[in-house]
């Protein structure tokens, strides 16, 4: 029995939620019990402070309002989903965590990110074992992403500039936490990309 | 014009939203603008996030996730309403404010207490400029809590135990924050306790 907490991140369009799930079939198929979720959301409660923010007018919440309403469906889901599987050592394979708030939140102005990083050290404390930051050209991510548009869209509609400041911020998450952070080429077929991914998460299981 | 930002304190049943709206009124009627407003809630945004911690089972939500929510709620209600009417140079009457969060929620748990005051001087950083704490004998206020039960009654059903701890603790308050709170005894008639509330409400506005 293998307990890890594997997290996926990455700009809008890079295939984070596609890798997420090839991944936790893929460990499934190798006869690991794996719990796939993703934030926000991925409890019942979370996911119900997933709608109140991402539904109705872009402007209906503060960036604050909206961190600390993040920062309180994340520890919901820590204590009802991720943290009980984890004790049952079961694999969390998680769509986006932290990393999303700090760059999607903490980006939005100035001061944000010492916001979002001094509730995560006050109410969370917990970091992922492993982190997939799948990387990609914000062009391609962002035409990948308007191809899919939901009521959920204005998450998605950033513009190529502000992806590509994420995507610089992803890749200095990566630089700072070399300890869990792995990046992947994401523009590549999702196959490859899933074969990379699964490497290194077997690796990293062999090495737990 | 005035500007003064006024919360009303206490156990359940103590009569503070009566009394809330008693001060209110009086201040309208002698020539004040007012805005009477109430929390958890108070702003369209933290009405909603009301109703998603104040409904369904008690154990929805862990105590320090309810913290997270009332936070957001409170930074809502703070930005949307409260911030724009005191800037407007109006008067604000608030039934409950962060107090009743350092009791109902801080008193619930060891350590619970220092979350609140962390959150609150992370994310509110403001303190009401005159605060009445409607002083009540638990027992009595106990029993008028109970005759009128809602869908929202699990706060209201603390036991006589916990409303002891919580009256200390609110005369605590009092005492370490003399220059806003005001003990008012609450064990009298509603008109008896309003015009008290009104002459030191008077007092305050004229010598601001």
């Amino acid at each position: 029995m293998s307990r890890l907490f594997i997290t996926f991140e990455g700009i809008d369009g890079s295939g984070k939620s596609t890798q997420a799930r090839m991944l936790a079939d893929a460990l499934r198929g190798a006869g690991h019990q794996v719990v796939a979720t993703r934030e926000p959301g991925g409890s019942p409660g979370a996911e119900e402070i997933r709608a109140l923010v991402l539904e109705g007018d872009p402007d209906r919440w503060s960036a604050e309002t909206e961190i600390l309403l993040f920062t309180a469906a994340r520890r919901d889901h820590l204590e009802r989903l991720i943290d009980p599987a984890l004790a049952a050592d079961q694999i969390v394979v998680c769509d986006r965590f932290a990393d999303s708030t700090r760059m999607y939140q903490g980006l939005r102005g100035p001061g944000l990110r010492k916001i979002v990083d001094d509730l995560h050290a006050l109410m969370i404390g917990r970091e992922p074992d492993l982190t997939f930051i799948i990387d990609m050209d914000p062009a391609k991510g962002h035409a990948r992403a308007k191809g899919r548009q939901t009521a959920e869209e204005r998450f998605e509609d950033f513009g190529t500039e502000l992806q590509e400041q994420m995507r610089a911020g992803f890749l200095d998450l990566a630089k700072a936490h070399p300890d869990r952070c792995i990046v992947i080429d994401g523009d590549r077929t999702a196959d490859a990309v899933a074969a990379d991914v699964f490497d290194h998460a077997t690796a990293r299981i062999a090495a737990s």
